[in-house]
C-alpha cells in the first residue's frame, strides 16, 4: 500500500477499535445506571433475609428458598427449572450451653456444622488448650485421652485480604475434631473464624474422619476464648461443661435453581453466574449467600430489562448445599459432563455483597489476559484487582471439565465480621455495595458475551 | 566503559534500586503489621465517639475533644500545641417541629447549620417544590414570595463515586436558603444529602447571602422529602409548619491541636498528616471526621511505636471548625505563612473510616507523578486509586502557598449514609477498615519522608 492509503486504513483500524470499545463503555456504564437507579438487587435480598431468613439444607427455610427463587426468575428468565439434589439434614436442636463447672458464666457458643451432639447431660472434662496439630501430635494420647481439645488459634489479622486470613485458620475448625478425636480426646472447642473481640460464635463446617471417632465439637465466641484461655491459665484443672442436642437426620431431596437467558446466536454456548441459595441456621444468610444469589438474578434482570438479546446462553445457577456438603455444585458438574453441554465460563459470588474489588480467575492463560484486557473498562468502577487465583466452591467440580472459573471479589474486610453467624442479617448490606456487585458481574457477563473466550 | 564492566555496573544499579525498594517494601510491611494487630486507631474513636460525642465548634464537647486529643498524643509526641482560634457559636436548641398542618404526621427535619430559627410559633406557609434553582427562577417572586421553597432534588444515584454525587445537589443546601429569599420565601426545606430512603435528616452547613434576608431551614429526610413531594401532588395548596429553635451566639475562643515528631535531618520541611476534630451536633462524629482524627494520630504513634526516626518532621494537625466556618484551616495556613515554614506536603483525612482506595492530589505534576510511582508499594494494600483531584478543606487555604496537597481516598459507598446524621456513630465503623486507613496515611508519610517530594 501506499503511505497514503496505509494511513488511512490505519486510522480506519483505531477508528473501528475505539467505536467497538465505545459500545461496550456505554453498555457498562448503562449497566451501572440502571442498577443504581432501579435495581432489585436490595430488595429482593430483603425479602430473602427477612421473608425466608436462614435456610440450612433440607430445612423449611431451604425449600421456601427454592420456591421464592423460581417465582422470581420465572418474572424474568426465559425459562427456570429445577434440578434435584438429595442433600444432608443436620439439625442444631435446642440451643448448646458451655460453662466452668463451678462458674456461672454461660460461654457464647454454638455447634459446628455437621457435630454430632452431646445430647442432654452434656460432657464434662477438663480443657487442654493448642494453638496447632503439631502441638496436639506432641502432647499425644496421654495428655489429650477424656480430655476437651481447645484449638486457640486466631485469625490473622495482619493478612489484608481476610479470606487469606481465614485460609490460615480454618483448618481447626475443619479438621480439628478429628485431629483431636485421634488422640482419644472427647469434645472440642474451636475458637471462631473471626477476626474481632466478639460476644456471638460463628459456626460452620466440620469433616470428621470416617476412620476415627466422633465427638461433638463447638465454636466459642473470639471474646470467650480469650477468657477461658486466662481461665486455664489461672487453673489448667478447670472442669468445663458443654451440651449440644445437633444431629444428622436422613438426607432429604432438594433442588439447585436454573433460570436462563437463551443466546441468540451460539445458544449452546454457557454463561453460567451463580452463588448458592443454602446458608447457615444463624441470622439470615445476607451476605452468606443472599448477596450473591441477587448478584446473580439480578444480571438475568438486568439484562432483560435493559432489552440486551446475548449472543450466547446466560445461566443462573443458585447451588442448594455449598456450607455442608457441596451436594449442588457436584450435580450441576455432574449434569453438565452428561449432557456435554459446552460451558465458556462459571462466576460465582461468594465473599459477600460488599464494594467490588475484581474478579478471581482460575483459568488458562490466555482466558486471564483476555479478561485483564478488559480492565481499562471496568477500572472506573473500582474493578482493579484481577491477580488472585481461584473461582468459588460450588463451581469448583466444573475445573475438571475445563470450564474457565471466575470469582467475584468485592471487599473482604468486614466479611468475617458476618460469616456464618447470627449478625449475617440484612442490616449488615449496604444496598449500594449490593448493586454495584450486581453491575459489575453484569459488566464481566456482558463483556463474556460480546467477544466470547479463548 | 567495556561491555562487561557495564554489565557488572548496571548489575549494581539494579541491585542497588532493589535493596532500596525492599526497605521501603518491608517498613509499609511493618507499618500495616504493626496497626492491624496492635492499633490504637479503634480504641481511641471508641473514646472520641462515646465519652465525648459530637463536638460542633464552640461546644463543652468541642473543648472536651481539644483536652482530650492534647492528652494523648502527649503520650506520644515530641511536642504537641494548641493554636488558639475564635470559632463561631451555633445552637440548635430544642427540637425541631415540622408536620403539615391538619395531619398528624411528624416530619423528620432537622434546622440546617448556621440557619436562623422560626422561634416559638414557628412558620406556617404553602410550600412550593422546586428542584433547581433554575426553575426558582422562571417561578420568580410572584409565586414564591410568602412561600416555603422544598428543594428536592436527590443526589445521582449512578455516580460511582458518591462524594461526586454529593457535588451535585450539595448547592441546594449551601445556597437554596439565600436563593429562595431572593425571590421573598419565609423558609426553605432541603431535601437531606443521602442515597438512600432513609428516616433521619442530614444537617449541615448553609451560606446566607449577606445581601439577602436569612429565611430558616431545615433538612428533611429522604423519606419524609418524598412524601411530603406526593402530598403536595395531592393538595398544592397545603400549609406547612415548622419551628426550630436555633441560633447563633457570639464566636468563642478553641483551639487547633497540632502535634509533631521532629525531623532528624530535615526537621525544618514538615509533612502535615490532618483531619478535622470538630464534628456536627447529631450522632458523636464517628466517620466526620472522628476516623480522621485517629487516623492522624495514629501516624504518630505508628512511627513512635516502631522506632522510625523521621527525617522530616511529621505533623498531625487536628483542625477545629471544618464543619461551620473553617476558621481552623484558615488560621493554621495565617500561621505557616507568617512563620515562613516549610511544608512539603498536607494530607487530610476528611472521608470516613472506610477500605482506603487511593489518594486524591492537588499538586503539581512532578509531585503527582512522584506519588503515583510508589503505587507498586501501595497496590498490596488495595491503594489503587491515584487519579482523582483535590485535598481537604482544612488543607485548602494551605494551596495559595504552593503546598502539595493530598486526600485520604477510602471507599465512598457509606459514606454518606452517616454523613452529619444522628447515624454517625461508632458501630458503623469497622476496626479493619479504620485501621487500614491508619496504616495508608502512614506508609505514604514514610515514603515521603524517605523520599522527599520534587
Amino acid at each position: 500500500m501506499k503511505p497514503a492509503i496505509q494511513c488511512v486504513f490505519l486510522i480506519f483500524i483505531c477508528l473501528s477499535f475505539e467505536a467497538f470499545a465505545q459500545v461496550d463503555e456505554d453498555a457498562i456504564r448503562q449497566l451501572f445506571d440502571k442498577e443504581l437507579r432501579e435495581g432489585q438487587s436490595y430488595p429482593w435480598l430483603v425479602d430473602l433475609s427477612t421473608k425466608i431468613g436462614h435456610r440450612l439444607s433440607g430445612s423449611p427455610g431451604a425449600a421456601r428458598a427454592v420456591e421464592w427463587a423460581k417465582r422470581e426468575l420465572d418474572n424474568v428468565a426465559d425459562s427456570v427449572w429445577l434440578q434435584p439434589v438429595m442433600v444432608p439434614q443436620w439439625v442444631r436442636g435446642q440451643k448448646e450451653e458451655a460453662r466452668i463447672k463451678k462458674s456461672k458464666l454461660e460461654f457464647n457458643v454454638c455447634a459446628l456444622g455437621g457435630s454430632v451432639g452431646t445430647g442432654p447431660g452434656g460432657i464434662t472434662a477438663e480443657v487442654v488448650e493448642v494453638k496447632t496439630f503439631e502441638e496436639l501430635k506432641e502432647l499425644g494420647g496421654n495428655r489429650i485421652r477424656g480430655k476437651i481439645v481447645f484449638f486457640n488459634r486466631p485469625m490473622d489479622a495482619s493478612r489484608i485480604h481476610t479470606f487469606s486470613a481465614y485460609g490460615g485458620a480454618v483448618d481447626q475448625r475443619g479438621s480439628g475434631p478429628s485431629e483431636a478425636a485421634r488422640y482419644g480426646a472427647v469434645g472440642v472447642i474451636v475458637r471462631s473464624m473471626g477476626l474481632n473481640d466478639e460476644d456471638y460464635p460463628h459456626t460452620g463446617g466440620l469433616r470428621y474422619d470416617p476412620a476415627l471417632p466422633k465427638i461433638p465439637a463447638i465454636a466459642i465466641s473470639t471474646r470467650h476464648a480469650e477468657v477461658l484461655s486466662k481461665s486455664l491459665k489461672n487453673d489448667s484443672d478447670l472442669q468445663f461443661y458443654f451440651e449440644t442436642h445437633c444431629e444428622t437426620l436422613p438426607d432429604v431431596r432438594s433442588f439447585n435453581v436454573i433460570a436462563e437467558l437463551k443466546g441468540s446466536e451460539y445458544s449452546d454456548e454457557i454463561i453460567v453466574v451463580s452463588a448458592h441459595l443454602d446458608s447457615w441456621d444463624l441470622g439470615q444468610g445476607a451476605h452468606d449467600d443472599g448477596a450473591g444469589v441477587v448478584h446473580s438474578m439480578e444480571v438475568l434482570r438486568l439484562f432483560k430489562m435493559m432489552g440486551i438479546k446475548p449472543k450466547r446462553t446466560i445461566r443462573a445457577v443458585l447451588f442448594m448445599n455449598e456450607e455442608n456438603g457441596l451436594r449442588g455444585g457436584m450435580e450441576y458438574a455432574r449434569y453438565v459432563e452428561m449432557k456435554k453441554e459446552k460451558h465458556i465460563a462459571a462466576i460465582e459470588s461468594d465473599r459477600g455483597g460488599f464494594t467490588p474489588r475484581g474478579f478471581s480467575m482460575s483459568a488458562s492463560n490466555d482466558v486471564r489476559n483476555q479478561i485483564k484486557s478488559w480492565r481499562p473498562l471496568l477500572e472506573p468502577y473500582g474493578l482493579t484487582d484481577f491477580n488472585q487465583e481461584g473461582g468459588g466452591a460450588d463451581i469448583g467440580p466444573l475445573a475438571p471439565l475445563g470450564i474457565p472459573l471466575i470469582g467475584f471479589l468485592p471487599d473482604s474486610q468486614r466479611y468475617f465480621d458476618y460469616h456464618h453467624t447470627s449478625t449475617d442479617t440484612i442490616d449488615k448490606v449496604s444496598k449500594r455495595e449490593l448493586e454495584l456487585g450486581s453491575a459489575s458481574i453484569a459488566a464481566l457477563v456482558y463483556l463474556i458475551d460480546q467477544h466470547g473466550l479463548d
